[in-house]
């Protein structure tokens, strides 16, 4: 959590993963002319595995990247990423659009296409000039460097809304070796749990085998990214993709045990802090509120009833003004849809506000208001919801609902 | 749906439904000193029917009104209703209030306790002081008056962030002899599909079986209340009561036919009126979109579709900025939730913003963009998504999402 609210300071060279390069180029998406076109390869194959949206509606280099996973059996050598057009209902020219942007890094690489995977961000309807990205790839690629100023500028070339970039690292020790762990994301808008980032690229020097891969992937991906929201809107490039190339030199983690805890630890450190970041990056966020769910019956309802209060519009807005307004946080978890036959007892809630009881069983419990608004004055409020009456619970973390998120919003397209 | 945007115009006085007063009094909860405790009674029992929040907490004057509609076998003799306090979330003293504030108008009005029915609306988790309350009753039940000004008053007394008062009258014969229905809501924000008004008491001097009107009731509130949406937040404090005294001495409506169905139609014409009134005062609302749903499997289908859309902030900000900015639409129609094997397919959505087409097969269909938003600008936008594969349609109303909302709701407490 010591990243929490700290601009993300430069990567330390000794931090970046072994065989992994890194690149970008304006390619004219962005009218301002900043880059808007990003690779990340790997020297040799790596293992990959990839989260994708739930939503319905799939952006084509969704469709093409899971298409790609597929055929490869879970190898990548690339991915490719631009900002600037989501190429999503671009129908099947954006198919070929995506299908075009990975032929002409998989040529320069030399390596099989489906080896590429392919992401987009930005509006969405609009159709994707593919003539700009693969006219771009060849100095996207010989501009390939190892250097944390190339991982930068990566990072930079994927934003959209962002108000700044995004990354993260850790390290572990597998079989006694270190191996590295570096990620990236952007995501502002459109956010919500089920694949909440938009984009994140994770790359590591540990090898790991495809079923370790993809099972951790998915289970690290719901404690994290799945766990922040922003405005409920779910995207349709959602994508988490994971490199494991194996540079290192330690042998391949392949089932449970000390070395897949430690490097489980190091992978989740750089997934939270990364969700997180997207939270307090949240469009036009002041703060972010940390709403921790207790004793309901399991995990997974003490989740829905965290997204329920961390989604509504009204909790959002108290915490703007941080107001300790305690009875719209019980409101919004009175509300949350649960399957017939699960029940929690709102007479029983306790609710405590950045450290404060504000109510027990139920009703309101004496407290100090001015205390209670000082300490939401916090960039970041602890929300305890305790039911008293079950072993589940989960956390989630939101945004604030701010007039600069509608100011962002209304003008995006003008 | 003429009345959709005027303010609404005092009621002639040959509407008011016969053998029913109205009243309001300061009791002194709104610190203003405006009215803050409405009466509305029928000189005979009238039969009663509710709809109540579904939310899982529950303010106590909806479970004593519900327990008194039970009590009585569906029988009341008045509303008593105050703004400024909820009443929610304030445990065994706020069902005490609540009953003593019932048994004061009972004893006044000289009926079983059991046929008053309660509301209250306004801040959650403060308790109630019943005695500013009880106190109140004589002068309120002494100020009873069957006149337009005095159901103005009653109208204004229910109010709390609401910019105007809200009432609609219709008429049709039953049996050939004129009745009247008459209705005031109040709601402006925590407004969302599930009893979406807060509060709303329609009264008719027509004569109903129960089963009749409680049929009917819950029917026309899924069309009208439970259709329209402001923040997505389900009131605690729900309710929807119908009185039918059948003082207009038409004879019972006891059963389906051509008295029924132009009973239903004018229900409908001022329920849907009230719905509209409330989202159009939807906090800080500077539109509303009507997003109606089409070519889905089932009208359930298209409702739970059209809830989602209409729920969505980047939708609701794009209207704000009247930006036809469809692949929000999309996108947020994408991740409905929806029963496992309920399909619908993007790839076939046509999208109509305001009558212009913006998007075919789901892709961007060409179109004049100053022109789509200046037509977006106007108060009502009509939206139209087709996704062409089945009977299923339905419609829901939608406010915009401004900075003002987020400014009422920030500072709403202090």
């Amino acid at each position: 959590m010591k990243k929490f609210f700290t601009d993300p300071a430069a990567i330390a060279e000794h931090l970046l993963p072994r065989g992994f390069q890194y690149s970008s180029v304006a390619c004219g998406l962005k009218k301002s002319r900043k880059h808007d076109l990003a690779l990340i390869t790997s020297d040799a194959p790596a293992v990959a595995a990839a989260v994708f949206t739930t939503n319905r509606v799939q952006a084509a280099p969704v469709l093409v990247s899971r298409e790609h996973l597929e055929k490869s059996q879970g190898l990548a050598r690339a991915i490719v990423a631009n900002s600037g057009n989501a190429n999503c209902a671009t129908g099947a020219q954006g198919i070929e659009a995506a299908r075009a942007t990975t032929a002409a890094v998989a040529s320069e690489l030399g390596c099989p296409q489906d080896q590429v995977q392919v992401c987009s961000t930005g509006v969405i309807g609009i159709p994707l000039d593919a003539s700009k990205l693969t006219s771009a790839v060849p100095s996207l690629v010989s501009n390939l460097e190892s250097t944390t100023d190339a991982y930068h500028s990566a990072a930079r070339a994927i934003m959209t809304t962002d108000a700044r970039p995004k990354w993260s690292a850790a390290t572990c020790r597998v079989d006694g070796k270190e191996v590295r762990v570096l990620g990236c994301a952007k995501g502002a808008g459109m956010i919500h749990p089920q694949m909440a980032t938009m984009l994140a690229f994770v790359v590591t020097d540990a090898a790991l085998s495809w079923p370790v891969a993809a099972r951790l992937l998915r289970e690290v991906a719901g404690r994290t990214f799945n766990s922040v929201t922003v405005d409920g809107d779910t995207s349709t490039n959602d994508t988490l993709i994971l490199l494991a190339n194996g540079a290192a030199g330690a042998p391949p983690i392949r089932r449970a045990g000390p070395d897949l805890e430690r490097f489980t630890r190091a992978l989740e450190s750089v997934c939270r802090d990364l969700a997180l970041m997207i939270v307090c990056d949240g469009e036009g966020a002041s703060r972010v509120a940390e709403i921790e769910v207790r004793g309901v019956a399991s995990d997974a309802v003490a989740a829905v009833i965290a997204r329920t209060i961390a989604g509504s519009p009204l909790v959002k807005t108290a915490f703007t003004g941080a107001d300790p307004n305690w009875g719209r946080i019980l409101a919004a978890a009175g509300r949350t849809p649960l399957p017939r036959g699960v029940a929690f007892d709102p007479a029983s809630a306790e609710i405590r506000l950045a450290g404060i009881t504000v109510c027990r069983r139920g009703q309101s419990h004496p407290f100090d208001e001015a205390a209670a608004h000082h300490k939401m004055l916090e960039r970041h409020v602890p929300v305890i919801v305790d039911f008293k009456s079950g072993p589940g619970r989960a956390t989630v973390w939101t945004s604030d609902f701010t007039t600069e998120y509608v100011r962002i919003n209304s003008s995006y397209r003008s």
